[in-house]
């Protein structure tokens, strides 16, 4: 059966030409097997960054609508390239910008949201047999701006191309082969997964998972478009993400493990326990843009509390002065931190039917002697932090305990 | 009184950040004496080379639709660093593509030519105050594909600009200061020229001379588009071209000497001199992309002629062959060629009113012993080719003899 395929390649898949005349064979190798195919292109290799330290040489504060003129030129050179290597290989393509084909985003420069796409042209060429590629990554204003789409915005690029044009899969061609159960650097026994839902893929990727951005997922999920990750260098399948993926895994109770080394803990010590103090101090971190994940209140005196927060490694300082500042104001005590922490994480849309799950896990850590510091459920993840030292113990204990190691070595 | 500047900065001007920064620094300064500014730039440096490289490693013989999607992500780059380069300086400014800015061309993708240009997008933002910077050497076809203009296709959008926009002047912003009455490489008493006009510099870009191509100023001619070739790193005046400029030297015979060594003579010896015989070798060569120049016919024996011409050294091997085969074909005689010929020319419009210029020229080189081996007029020229040797000395002595030395040397 004829299928409209969507393509997308990303910044490692066009590093260089051969990387690009690889690729090349790929949507030809799509294309002849009768299928109409749209790709997607990010910008080569490093070429982005390299576009950012020319703004910073100019200056450190660039304008938002000059930078998005300047990084979008980044695809539009991986676009014409690929389509140069496709006609190389006797097959008729023919590259467009975002502005080309009519994506047009709302003004917010640099993060700019899709409203729009004007699908005729894309049809128009895939009626005459070409292969359509787009650069990723950008779009254009109503008042023919550029703008450029955010982190992974080449990801959601494909995915609202797919939608737009009612195609039948969103492949996202990248460099590992699939969504996995766990990190296999990690955790050797991890398991690459057939199939994994929206909700499930979104957990993943908001607790450590780097195989796909939260954004694009949350908008395939919206508007339920199916998407194969998998592997640029390799033909066999990847991982279908799709939105009810639970009849391919009845018994199964969760789909993935997920470790996350890069938060630090900071506590409060003895925080006086009246009515909008928490309300007071979280307000004050987010006006300074920190990012706060978990929070936990311990009462440990009476009338006074310890406040627990976990912070990315990288706001650490900036977390400590604001804190500290925070404690003094409102006349707590000390603040203390931690960076060898780690948080563990079971994701899996199986624990809404299976209750105990989460003592389960509590009885998995516990019989390894792992101290559990903190914890935070969702509808279908369960996440503790723990000791770092113990992060891979943890990650392969659980791996193994709930089922996921691979079926060879069972 | 307020006018409106439109400069052109060339590709060694924007070369990195830090010339980009001089050009910021130029631009407002035009910017703050009270004038409307829009700028044309260049891509930086050897960036239009490097893409060329990346495409060549991809394919041979690249798309030229996809060529063009391809570099004109060159002068993308310059026009976004330097609007931000003038933001820097505290003023505002706004870049734009040549597609932003309605510069609509045919379909001649590589070499483009420029049908019209929607001015309101400019003109609305000069009107906010706002510098205005274009990308040059692009445009956009009605079916939106991205075009380039071919070779010096910059100066192309900057006087094409100028017209639509009815600008006041068309500043050109090169390496060197001005228009010279002689290579000042060649004849150290050359002398920048204060005003020249069109028909003049038509000349001499054809006959050699580097700092404008023959096509913008065809093109300002044809649109009275005053312009004003100066050095992007002076603040001095430079070359005023415009439709008259002999007012302003009216004893003057001719304003320049051109010297011109990339080209080859070659002599088909004994033609039969039969009616169409010329007509037929110069369409074989015509077939064979070569471009000839000059050509001479010398009845050398009853019945019989030599057929002299000069192409570029470049065409040398292509042409010799061709040639050969000509000569065999036409039942002449054998093929000789000398590459160490020069093409010396003197121009000006003075020249029209001043009978016996030539005469004048052919006694200089006797003087000095320079043999002429061959000789075409124009209404505003007369080239003699002679030996190269002898290329230095024709030179300075026709420009001393000219009257065109430095003044002060005198």
């Amino acid at each position: 059966m004829k299928k409209l395929i969507v393509q997308k390649y990303g910044g490692t898949s066009v590093a260089d030409p051969s990387r690009i005349k690889n690729v090349a064979k790929r949507v030809v190798e799509t294309k002849k097997k009768g299928h109409n195919v749209v790709v997607v292109v990010s910008a080569l290799g490093d070429t982005t960054d390299k576009l950012i330290e020319l703004a910073h040489q100019i200056t450190e504060n660039p304008s938002e609508r000059e930078f998005d003129m300047l990084v979008s030129t980044g695809e539009q050179v991986s676009v014409a390239l690929l389509a140069m290597a496709i006609h190389k290989l006797g097959v008729e393509a023919i590259s467009f910008t975002g502005a080309q084909v009519g994506i047009i985003t709302d003004t917010a420069f640099t993060k700019a949201r899709i409203i729009n796409i004007n699908t005729k042209k894309i049809e128009e060429e895939l009626e005459k047999g070409k292969i359509v590629i787009v650069a990723g990554f950008q779009g254009i204003t109503m008042d023919q701006d550029i703008t450029t789409l955010g982190r992974g915005g080449s990801n959601l690029t494909a995915v609202a191309l797919c939608k737009a044009l009612g195609g039948d899969v969103c492949e996202m061609n990248t460099d590992v082969d699939g969504v996995y159960t766990a990190d296999p650097r990690v955790v050797p026994n991890a398991r690459k997964l057939d199939f994994i839902s929206y909700d499930e893929m979104l957990e993943m990727a908001s607790l450590g998972s780097q195989v796909l951005q939260a954004r694009s997922v949350i908008f395939a999920k919206k508007f339920n478009v199916p998407i194969h990750v998998r592997s640029s260098f390799s033909d066999k399948p990847g991982t279908f993400i799709t939105k009810e993926a639970k009849t391919m895994m009845e018994d199964v109770v969760i789909s993935g493990v997920t470790l996350n080394k890069n938060e630090a803990k900071m506590t409060i010590c003895d925080v006086p326990d009246k009515p909008g103090i928490a309300a007071r101090i979280f307000k004050v971190l987010a006006d300074e843009e920190i990012n706060v994940d978990m929070i936990i209140q311990n009462v440990s005196r009476t009338g006074f509390t310890d406040l627990s927060f976990t912070v990315s490694k990288s706001d650490l300082n900036k977390t400590l002065r604001t804190a500290k500042k925070i404690a003094q104001d409102i006349e707590a005590d000390k603040v203390i931190f931690d960076e060898d922490i780690a948080k563990i994480s079971i994701i899996g849309v199986g624990m809404k039917s299976h209750p105990g799950v989460a003592a389960r896990m509590f009885d998995i850590l516990a019989k390894n002697k792992i101290n559990i510091e903190m914890i935070s459920t969702s509808e279908i993840s369960i996440s503790c932090v723990i000791s770092k030292a113990k992060a891979e113990l943890a990650a392969k204990a659980l791996h193994t305990a709930f089922g996921l190691d691979k079926k060879e070595k069972k």
